[in-house]
């Protein structure tokens, strides 16, 4: 009998979501950025590829220092990830002993629970409001770290700030507030991390800054907690390419603007049209909606529109078995699933 | 007070080799391949660039086919690390709870130590003979998980394969044998996979396969014990560049056995001028050398070197305080090395 640990044992592992390595899905499944990057952020990449036999740079800084930049704070602040997911990770194992709490929302990003329990964490659930709100500040005294996405994935809204706020203050935990689709809301947490010591904001380049075949996240929190997170991260998490990419994306941030912009206006308009093709869609600071058909299975849909080439998500988890989430595409790729859905609604 | 695990609080974190990012030094610290891979490896990257707003395939498939073939395996054997330090670090946190036992030799890769520290795992580790030598099985029954690299760092030789055979087959534990360096050697373990059920072999593509700078590393044992690996691993561990260049990198294998041999040779001259020089050289199977100068302090010979441009790596260390390690560079490199060496030498 091998030694696997029980919690590992005992646990599904994650399932992400479909990525088929042909061309021709309109892939709205997995929030990606239906626009490429530009061009520039290539400049550099042929000088990486000539030292690709060189270890990279352990500590990633020229990318935490572009990072620091975008974000207005320091580079003692910025801990570099193989994506946000490594950046998760981290924050687990440097907080939570085997046997300790974690706590989270249910509904939220399923990865939290996966981590958690291979890591023999004890997992602590609150429930989602009526309509997928925050219905007040979650307190968990046990909890040795919470993880809170805003906006929530895979609803898409914004947690209340004023109760996100309160759970920063009333809880003696790390508080890790998970901010993958923060570029496509106005909102952000940055003046938490001056009010609370206890709390890391996470970022990711994987969607609003188009690099999510390259896993490039950010940790951000004082420089005390950085430093411990920096111990049990990998030595060498980023690669020279990632290192090099990364940077040049976040350096030409103006140059994302105007991407995010119409990805929002692409999302009011998707969001229109489902509710007119009696969809209930629920509000969306992300780059994806969360959207119930009212006159079709969810599951039946997300097959349908798999028929016709159209990838969408599909949880088969309460709460939401009859929804799918959509990410939000160019426009002749929103046309295409709007046309898909007309037709699929037609024959019923 | 911040909820810091003891583990983590507790440990200075890993040290890696110095990268200077300049280029005006003759770089023969940290064990990488001195020759660039061939060209013909970056033909497929712009495809992947093209991609590079979309996920990249979750589980490696076309790298671990690739290196399927090359290590002789089924694909469900292989699991892709970004670096084989992930490797390591998933087997921990598969096979040993906190408070549970790890083993390993003493000298060996200081990570194992960093690592299981932070994990919180007890340390137990087994001295190396007069000549840096395995002076019989390593038997351990309260580990769940003994490292053995074999070649051995930073010594150079290979363990006895008699004894590794020994402590695989009389440990309960698991038995991860890190083959980092195999490629310039003459030995393999591959026989332990068939023999016993307890083996991970883990392999990297840093250093034989010039990719120091891209992180591709491989765990390889039964399927039953890569799926619980798996389990740990997250999910998209390796971007679209990183899987793309070690994808062609392990199909181009015939056109690294020119540089292993090459790495070799130099290696032959360079221990056999450096026993010339009055050093006292360890034999080697890797791709670096560990000698001991009888004339000067090691730690002197890593400054005065340094003053020249040529970095080297000093350990300070019990049993090796008068070692330097040595990176098998060009035989240009190697020459700027011996003329330094002798330059100090002479004002001895």
């Amino acid at each position: 009998m091998l030694p696997i640990r029980d919690s590992v044992r005992q646990t599904p592992g994650y399932i992400p979501g479909e990525q088929p390595q042909t061309q021709d899905f309109v892939k709205l499944n997995t929030n990606e950025n239906p626009y490429p990057p530009p061009a520039r952020i290539f400049q550099t990449l042929q000088a990486e590829l000539d030292k690709v036999r060189l270890y990279p740079d352990p500590v990633s800084t020229q990318l935490r220092q572009a990072a620091a930049q975008v974000f207005g704070v320091n580079i003692n602040q910025v801990l570099a990830g193989n994506g946000s997911d490594d950046i998760l990770n981290i924050a687990l194992r440097t907080f939570v002993n085997p046997g300790e709490t974690v706590a989270f929302l249910d509904l939220t990003y399923s990865l939290y629970r996966t981590i958690a329990a291979v890591h023999g964490a004890e997992i602590k659930t609150f429930p989602l409001g009526e309509k997928f709100e925050l219905t007040g500040p979650l307190i968990c005294p046990e909890a040795k770290l919470i993880f809170l996405a805003s906006p929530n994935a895979p609803i898409g809204s914004h947690l209340n700030c004023e109760y996100l706020a309160q759970t920063c203050a009333q809880n003696p935990g790390m508080v890790l507030i998970d901010e993958a689709y923060i570029d496509f809301s106005d909102e952000n947490h940055w003046d938490f991390l001056t009010q609370f010591s206890n709390v890391i904001i996470s970022r990711t380049l994987s969607k609003s800054y188009s690099l999510a075949g390259m896993r490039v996240g950010f940790g951000i929190s004082s420089p005390a907690v950085i430093q411990e997170m920096d111990k049990v991260r990998d030595s060498y998490n980023l690669d020279r390419l990632a290192q090099s990419l990364g940077t040049a994306a976040l350096q030409a941030t103006d140059d994302f603007k105007p991407i995010w912009q119409k990805i929002r206006q692409t999302r009011q308009f998707l969001i229109q049209t489902l509710t007119d093709l009696d969809f209930q869609v629920l509000p969306s600071d992300a780059n994806f909606v969360l959207a119930s058909p009212q006159w079709i299975e969810a599951a039946q849909l997300y097959e349908q529109l798999k028929v016709r080439k159209v990838l969408v998500r599909y949880f088969n988890q309460p709460r939401i078995t009859n929804y799918v989430r959509i990410t939000i595409g160019t426009e002749a790729e929103t046309q295409a699933l709007l046309t898909a859905i007309a037709e699929i609604k037609q024959s019923f």
